[in-house]
């Protein structure tokens, strides 16, 4: 396929050499960083103001071709691929920091920004962006996935963390979702609309965030526990006496054994904790102590207690290379993550049956968790050319996730939807779901923006 | 006028008693808690199940009926008025707590429990609800007004604070907005769309919330600066260092005078900070610490603190009454009150303009403000006889919309847009209020949810 004529005409009239329909270019924006078929977009557009991406949408509405937004391209349900064709609409130059207020705790960004950028801009101003999804996102992605990572526990996820979007719709108006005010009851909530919304409704150019004062005291630790219950039970315990966790994160046995060989490590293998606080050094002191407590209650010892900045970065080094270490199990594999999250409560028997269906799986695997949230991954290891593979993963996430729906949890706590959860769409959200359709048909009548993402494929075996 | 007699008849068979069109029950449901203009229903009805509010609302859909949601009735811009006629739907008898679950900070209730009721039902579980908009607001009118006061610093909003949502859409039928998982990245934010959606766009007959842990220590204090700009730039270094402040109040010289004469109090007519920490025993400490060091700069003095319950309760007796207080010091006088947020750091500006426009009025007013949010109110005792009372309030408010719009604020950071703030939805939002409006029109296509509010009046000059 290809873009009618005098589209591409315009478009390269209009960005010059920030156009390009070479095979190549569109091969790198098919939406592969995961396991989901590349399905590559007719080409690429690179713009580098908002008005670029308002030119560029009126005449792609014009025109009726879909367009596809498009940032780090990290998202791992296939998000970002362009299953209809169309435009993929590169946002990664539009990358400055446009305003950054210590005073008021807030910043403006363009969307392009890395989550990495954006920290190493905030350094000076003793601010820092807590949301980290693993990989360096942008943060108009982070904000169209709704992302969140490690440290949601404490900081709440990107519906926390947007203050206001700068959005342009379907048909290349501009608009702003909001002021900077803290807190607003002026209307509807179209900030938390755009944010989760996977570029479905409009394009986001500009994200003004809530970034937080960094802690005068940071400790992290790992300890190690006898089985998977007596971590979770204790991540359970640490969050109903609301111990102020900034991170809580699992990892299975098999999870260390693949960072062990990975990065040359010798961590204990066994089910694992990973803990960090953050506050002033009375409180952090405080909360270490309560943590200890708790964790030794329930069997936890090895106890690694780290302050210093590089000691932390080689205690989450394992954490870190989770994902990598386990789908470079195997040369040539990529990766398959579930994403199930679920009331905390059931976390532990969630936990226990996705180690009894790893039990009896030849793919290898890790389990990894942000059991603060509820939220855990399986990664697997596969191989993109085995259908037995993927289908292997496959019939285990249905299985995650029919236990996730069977306890009121969710099918994705932070990948979204894109391609992969589409046909769990309507076991989750029942009648709500023509909700979101009239949503998506108010604001994109056309259905130009990221089509076929989202709502459930027709042609796909409803579960 | 009147409902159509078919639609009365088919009202009354299915609700007998619980239907009513007399003029007393009427005028209870007219929205006059403040200054509005009254505006009753044409009839009540008092649903005790989520399954009475489908009936209803089929029979009004098809009869093309107005609904208003109405619950404890303690808005305070004409939210609940009835201004085009048709039924009140009173949701204050569906008031069961249906369930906690102290493992999960969560649980969920009927649309009509109040927040003292909820409060009351938490008590053995070790959790409570921190949303305080002061008066004993249902839980469904909070959502719905996307509620906040005095604790929204360190707990959020209604925004944050909901976990999910059971809806009734315009034509009768029930959704859930979510599920119980902590997070989620699986589609739109419905859950979002209908907080702080006036009861425009569906009908909330059950919130699931997430209670919050009760602190260990509670400690609470008062005291007095020697200007506003001290208090607020005490309240601005507070919020930079991220100091975890529970509550943070500013209330003027006017205030306590009100409060003093209402309460029989001594306090001294000062500019005053009420504040409020929660935590552990030895972190309340260090931020007893700390924030008495930054009002000390700032020649904050008469610290009085206090830890045991009945002292903090008669500490904050003075805050609490602030509104009523105001309000009564003129017989048969209504409140009136402004509602503008800002950018914290731009709120000694937006206070001192305050004080200089009330210097000039003879009206009895007070400011009061939830200063960590940067969001304050001046309240207004006015007759509501006087037209020049009304006017007068009306010019001040409209002078802090415009500061507050012009340093990218809001015209209403807690009490919703209802009728008083429509005129301004243009000037905060532009072009982003087009999507609203296609938001309304796609979930209730008839526009007979709550009519007549949130959007501008095209009879209303446009400011």
């Amino acid at each position: 396929m290809s873009l009618p004529d005098t589209l591409t005409a315009d478009l390269r009239s209009l960005l010059g050499g920030r156009f390009s329909d070479r095979a190549a270019d569109r091969d790198h924006h098919a939406g592969t960083e995961a396991h989901h078929m590349p399905a590559p977009p007719d080409a690429v557009a690179w713009p580098i103001t908002t008005e670029d991406v308002v030119a560029i949408l009126r005449l792609c509405h014009a025109a009726r071709v879909p367009v596809v937004a498009h940032g780090a391209g990290s998202s791992l349900e296939g998000n970002v691929s362009a299953v209809q064709g169309g435009l993929s609409l590169d946002l990664t130059r539009m990358d400055r920091i446009l305003r950054v207020s210590a005073e008021d705790l807030d910043c403006t960004v363009e969307a392009g920004v890395t989550r990495e950028a954006l920290n190493a801009g905030l350094r000076d101003s003793g601010l820092f962006f807590p949301i980290d999804p693993g990989a360096n996102a942008t943060l108009g992605g982070m904000a169209a996935t709704r992302a969140s990572g490690t440290n949601a526990v404490r900081y709440g996820t990107m519906r926390e963390n947007v203050l206001s979007l700068t959005v342009v719709t379907a048909d290349g108006r501009v608009i702003r979702t909001g002021g900077r005010a803290r807190k607003s009851s002026a209307g509807y909530d179209l900030t938390r609309v755009f944010v989760g919304s996977e570029g479905t409704l409009g394009i986001i150019t500009e994200v003004t965030l809530r970034p937080h004062g960094r802690p005068d005291t940071i400790r992290a630790a790992v300890c190690t526990f006898p089985d998977a219950a007596s971590a979770t039970r204790t991540a359970i315990e640490a969050i109903q006496i609301g111990l102020p966790l900034a991170r809580l994160e699992y990892l299975d046995p098999g999870c260390i054994r693949a960072v062990n060989a990975f990065s040359h490590l010798a961590e204990a293998e066994a089910d694992t904790l990973f803990v960090e606080f953050h506050g002033t050094q009375a409180g952090v002191a405080e909360q270490v102590e309560i943590f200890a407590d708790l964790a030794g209650g329930n069997g936890g010892t090895a106890f690694r207690w780290a302050e210093r900045e590089e000691e932390r970065s080689r205690l989450w080094a394992a954490r870190h290379s989770a994902y990598n270490a386990t789908v470079n199990q195997r040369p040539g594999a990529r990766g398959w993550a579930t994403d199930v999250c679920v009331p905390v409560s059931a976390l532990p028997g969630c936990i226990d049956e996705a180690k009894a269906l790893l039990a009896g799986t030849r793919i290898p695997a890790s389990i990894m968790g942000h059991v603060g949230d509820g939220n855990f991954h399986v990664v697997f290891s596969v191989d993109p050319a085995s259908s037995g593979d993927l289908a292997e993963a496959a019939r285990i996430n249905d299985r995650l996730v029919r236990t996730a729906l069977s306890v009121d949890g969710t099918c994705t706590g932070e990948h979204g939807v894109g391609l992969g959860k589409r046909k769990y769409m309507q076991a989750e959200h029942g009648e709500a779901l023509l909700l979101m359709r009239s949503l998506k048909d108010a604001f994109d009548p056309l259905g130009l923006l990221n089509p076929g993402k989202i709502f459930p494929d027709p042609t796909e075996a409803a579960e």
